[in-house]
């Protein structure tokens, strides 16, 4: 297959780029690669399908920590951009772009605890995963839709000088989305461990 | 307790002022009421918090139906701005003026079955009860913050020549808020039936 990598350039994007690597032909994007592409962007993501791809695999997403103080009208819509209506747009685009049998994967997430902050994360993170197993219902010609929720990656947390242990290695979870690029599946939220 | 229901003059507002009428103060509040706030202006919710009240209730919450294909970047915004926007800055500003102890109450909604065009539905819906559950964890002095989502109403479907069995009726609903707001719950989300 032909595979498009959107965030290639982070963590999970270049274990997620190098586990497909051996099999299929990865496309790496990122807001700096020759095709460029920015969630934040939604008009940027018509460049992913210039050429034609079997799937996307969106590893590109981030929602800032807020406390609930500062969830202002504003600053929720621009924390919501990206990670949330950028992979909403990234999933309509792959609907009307990708070829039959066509797969888009998202990246959600998970806190494993309560986290001071996260409450826009928790709601980026559950919408997701919300809207995918509604959206995969209404694909047709065989397209699918699915979401990876890592929690704590392991070699995030060891940058970080705590215990990579309590986190999942990332090439475990770049496993979980090969799984779906390759697989049936539909509609799914994973979470890798 | 004096409580703000706002959404008062719909279906579920209506059922749930009734419900609290008796063991409470309850001031009803919609886009055309004394107090006014319309939940797609934040800025109108401030009104809700002028006198003093401890406990809010937010029934007036709608997202439309629209299918995939027209999940665009704008109209995607405008569709969040009212129940998912709006009940996350009613939160915020339920954190800020609630009385210690003071408690606010979110609908929220549950697709009993895939509906075609309910993506945008479902991502609010589920993105609501993670917020929820995290934001709990976040508020300070006692307050709480739940969220209840109801499937179909037995007198909606009623109303468009339906079963009315294959939905719950909108007094169990109304209960459901009335347990929330009179009870100790904090970050759940309840599903009445």
């Amino acid at each position: 297959m032909k595979i498009v990598v959107l965030g290639a350039t982070g963590l999970v994007g270049r274990a997620v780029a190098a586990t497909l690597g051996p099999r299929h032909e990865v496309v790496r994007v990122s807001r700096s690669s020759a095709v460029r592409a920015d969630l934040a962007d939604p008009a940027s993501l018509e460049a992913l399908f210039a050429e034609p791809v079997d799937a996307v695999v969106c590893c590109a997403a981030n929602v800032p920590l807020r406390p609930l103080a500062e969830l202002t009208g504003e600053q929720v819509l621009d924390d919501l951009r990206g990670k949330l209506l950028g992979q909403v747009a990234l999933a309509r685009l792959a609907a009307e772009r990708l070829p039959d049998g066509g797969s888009v994967t998202l990246t959600g997430g998970t806190f494993t605890e309560p986290l001071p902050g996260s409450g826009l994360g928790a709601l980026v993170n559950a919408g997701l995963e919300g809207f995918v197993r509604s959206a995969a219902a209404e694909l047709t010609r065989g397209l699918r839709i699915n979401v990876v929720s890592p929690g704590w990656i392991s070699e995030t947390l060891e940058a970080m000088g705590e215990d990579g242990a309590r986190g999942t290695p990332v090439a475990v979870v770049a496993e979980a989305y090969r799984a779906l690029v390759e697989g049936d599946a539909n509609g799914a939220t994973v979470i890798p461990r």
